[in-house]
């Protein structure tokens, strides 16, 4: 398979989903962003990446920082017991968010939602981190990109919006569940989402999925089992509540964020990041799953 | 009817009663009263009232509180549009208060519980009222009792576990369902609920919804049917997830808090205040629901 | 109070909300109903009944049957058991009627909601009645009206429309809530729902529950207190998901049924029946409702 | 890898989970199954049978039959319009499932849920299949077992206990979501789980996943992507409410049943079939999950 050929034809094939759905407008500044953008890289094992349109146009990560923040916690000594905080298992649907957390003592079903990923900052946070300044620390060694930084304006735009990651909070910590503070909390939660980086950059950044668990410098980030598990994770709790559809569409590990993004993982062979910042009614960028779709049906990549 | 031989008749009838039940242990300051209390008011529409066992006993109001501030903020101009931001349905049961928000926008579905009475407080607070100011005013008056304030180390405690309340308030504030600050908001339910009043106390303020509106000073709270939708209010939502079992026993208007009070009216007759801390599994007084469905039983002054 | 006159009154004042809302329309016996039509009757304690408008025209009672059929059981020796498997709280919303069957193990949350009305026709059924036939007597019997029978193409139609019903009533039997067998309990309770009455009839049939439990020819029917209960259910339950906006603004028991009936109840004056059959969104009638309000205001008769 | 020694060993190491949990008791046929039992076969692309345990001891396929009656329809022509049906995501958590119908208009979530299955089952029957009779004799033809048939015992019990599903059925049919006659669908779905075979039987049935499509005979009953559509559908929604966890621990697409069998997936190599009746909590054999589990650690052939 000759990858630029093959991210050539892909990028033709799905010129007409670009400009589809709508750009997420709960802050200003994602909703103004163009939805006529697309990029798409592949990083294989090696390092090696390949990318056709915007490519190198970052953006705000959004929720698909979730995967990183999840394996700097199991990363560390005694990582896994944050699983005793936090489900595997997919939401359901949307509205559920709440009535499980309720239903189910303040634990959240997985760490992909915003809950979970609120909790897993919260193990960091409570463990002494600099969350933010980890994780920036993280993606800028793999991709060798010193400058990746996080979007202050987005930033400012989360940080104003937030009241329902708020509520989220202060409902787990009614429960016992969160044991860093509040607004701590979620000050990191919002600038690890705000984080600007591009496909080429999340390509690199996620490869040690591919490579169960080895980073690009060949030392350990996680226990093979730990990376296969995230990958688990991803499959089946990565894209909202349209989990079912993008494995059944394209059969991948993968995480979706708001901003378009969605960084999908072939184990043992590389990672892929699309960018288009339309989304279809769950949330999804349109034509990143449009891409992935031809991506694994022309390659035969599924893990199906 | 002989109100002091009707009231001293329920007191030994319901002696059993008395102790059944568990303190509300979500604060120390709750957790530590004597389960062995008991205490009965009746208020006749001229302000005579009649007592029997702790009625004199201050106790923190709780929940009760919320009757007051609905009638304040209805007693404003343009008072009524606070139904524009909470409905007046009961709310099922327990699990469904956060869907329902979730469900209905942020529109909590009646003033009685949590989330409904934050916006009450919210209300008042954004027209610019000292909400617990004005409502001590309104009860020192009408109970005659300068000396009611707020129990402060009750104040302390619901502060520090106030997470769910502020969940349930920055949820609502992601709806756009909050005017002042949520801080600010939270700061003034605490109080309003930690205000200590004894059972003829509570009697005498909530008389003007025994008299059609009319204040215990003969100047009009109320308008007649705004006093009537109250005690409806209060017949539909006011026992927790009770209040048809509450209606079915009882057949009041009543509102009960954690403390173990229970405020009832019998329209064109009465108030009566009892309070007992045993409280059942939904919240309300053992001893308290036993007392009043004997008053009924014995008076025929149900509503039905 | 000169009901005659009253009524024209009322009739007058709520003209312009006949023809408002819309006919039921999942059967074509309903769906084709003149949403023009209105009726109103008023019955006295002693018996004497007056109208206005369609106030002889019969329609099926539809739900307002569910009144009825409690009334005959908890008539019967120990049918207060049936309270044991069917509450007596209001439901919340539309959505959780099978929510809360499965969370509460098969117990529907009150005798008014289909899965209860279901309960409580088969708690009939089981104790081998013929729950139709005692029904029509019983109706004839209250409202001197000898011709009262099943309108037999609405029950075709509701037979042909059965399904959701279907679907409560097996559901419930797999909680082990069901005792007669389902098909007989369905049958019978699809023909109660598809008796044909007045608004006289109704008014006439329901005035055991302003009379406290006494049947017209002075024989009892019900205890003092069960009768008052009844009227407790009725308020908090008794008009689908608009419970709480009924007690409010009308401020009597009522029951309504979606051929566009309500029959209310003054305890210990008179009972009301209008009917027009323009549903709002939660199925009642607005003229009804409107009526209904008109009247409480007028009289000041409401339980508040 | 040898694989009758794999089998050797994971059934030394599964030994002590072997009698843990509890047999399914919803009826006495699955009720007094001994929880002792252990089998599990492999089945290689080849046709290659290997067995460890009770690998020959047939017992009744439960919901693992819900793959097989997919893949049926799914080779019929246009038998993908069933996806307008049902849907394909995971089903949240178990109280969702009569939730989900009602919130989405009688749409199920995935075909792997009793109430997906039952639309399968509608399909295939409305499409003129005798649908136990077309199941018999495809997996009489793919494990070379002429003696395939059901477990008339069990058949009888489940039609005995068969209310909730028959609910579900006509909730559905409220819908118009039901295409052929209930009563019909339910007892081709109570015959389709009462279908007795043992895991080597299960495994070569299951065999056209492992070869994208392709029967044991060499025809082609699927394409290439409707075969991992399938696996990817059993993945996220195989295994009831554990979907999450089983895809972390196994890493496989697997759909289990109640009897304690689970039949797994790893594309391109093999079938997996395991029995072993002691059952979870989310009622997934006990022992058979964890056999899976060393499974895929012993070979490294999870997907991810």
């Amino acid at each position: 398979m000759h990858i630029p050929d093959l991210l050539a034809r892909i990028s033709a094939e799905v010129a007409d989903e670009v400009g589809r759905g709508s750009a997420a407008d709960y802050i200003p500044a994602l909703a103004r962003v163009d939805t006529g953008r697309f990029g798409m890289a592949v990083a294989e094992l090696d390092g090696t990446v390949h990318g056709t349109g915007d490519w190198r146009q970052r953006f705000s990560v959004q929720s698909v920082s979730k995967v990183f923040t999840l394996a700097l916690v199991l990363a560390q000594p005694g990582g896994d017991q944050v699983w005793d905080r936090v489900g595997r298992e997919p939401s359901g649907d949307p509205f559920n968010s709440l009535v499980q957390l309720e239903h189910e003592d303040g634990i959240p079903r997985n760490p992909f939602i915003n809950a979970g990923a609120l909790v897993v900052t919260d193990e960091l946070a409570a463990r002494g981190s600099d969350v933010t300044g980890e994780l920036l620390s993280f993606l800028r060694k793999e991709s060798s990109s010193p400058g990746i930084t996080v979007d202050e304006e987005v930033a400012a735009s989360e940080a104003a919006h937030a009241d329902r990651n708020r509520a989220l909070a202060y409902f787990m910590a009614s429960y016992g569940n969160m044991r860093a503070s509040v607004p701590d909390v979620l000050a990191q939660y919002v600038r690890q989402c705000s984080i600007a980086m591009n496909c080429a950059e999340l390509a690199l950044s996620g490869l040690f999925l591919a490579r169960h668990g080895i980073r690009n410098d060949g030392t350990r980030l996680l226990e093979r089992s730990q990376a296969k598990r995230i990958n688990a994770v991803m499959l089946t709790c990565g894209t909202y509540d349209a989990a079912g559809q993008f494995a059944y569409r394209v059969g991948l590990p993968g995480k979706s964020g708001v901003s378009g993004a969605i960084l999908a993982v072939v184990p043992g062979r590389c990672t892929v990041c699309v960018w288009s910042p339309g989304l279809d009614a769950r949330g999804n960028s349109v034509a990143g799953v449009a891409a992935l779709d031809r991506f694994t049906t022309l390659t035969g990549w599924s893990v199906f």
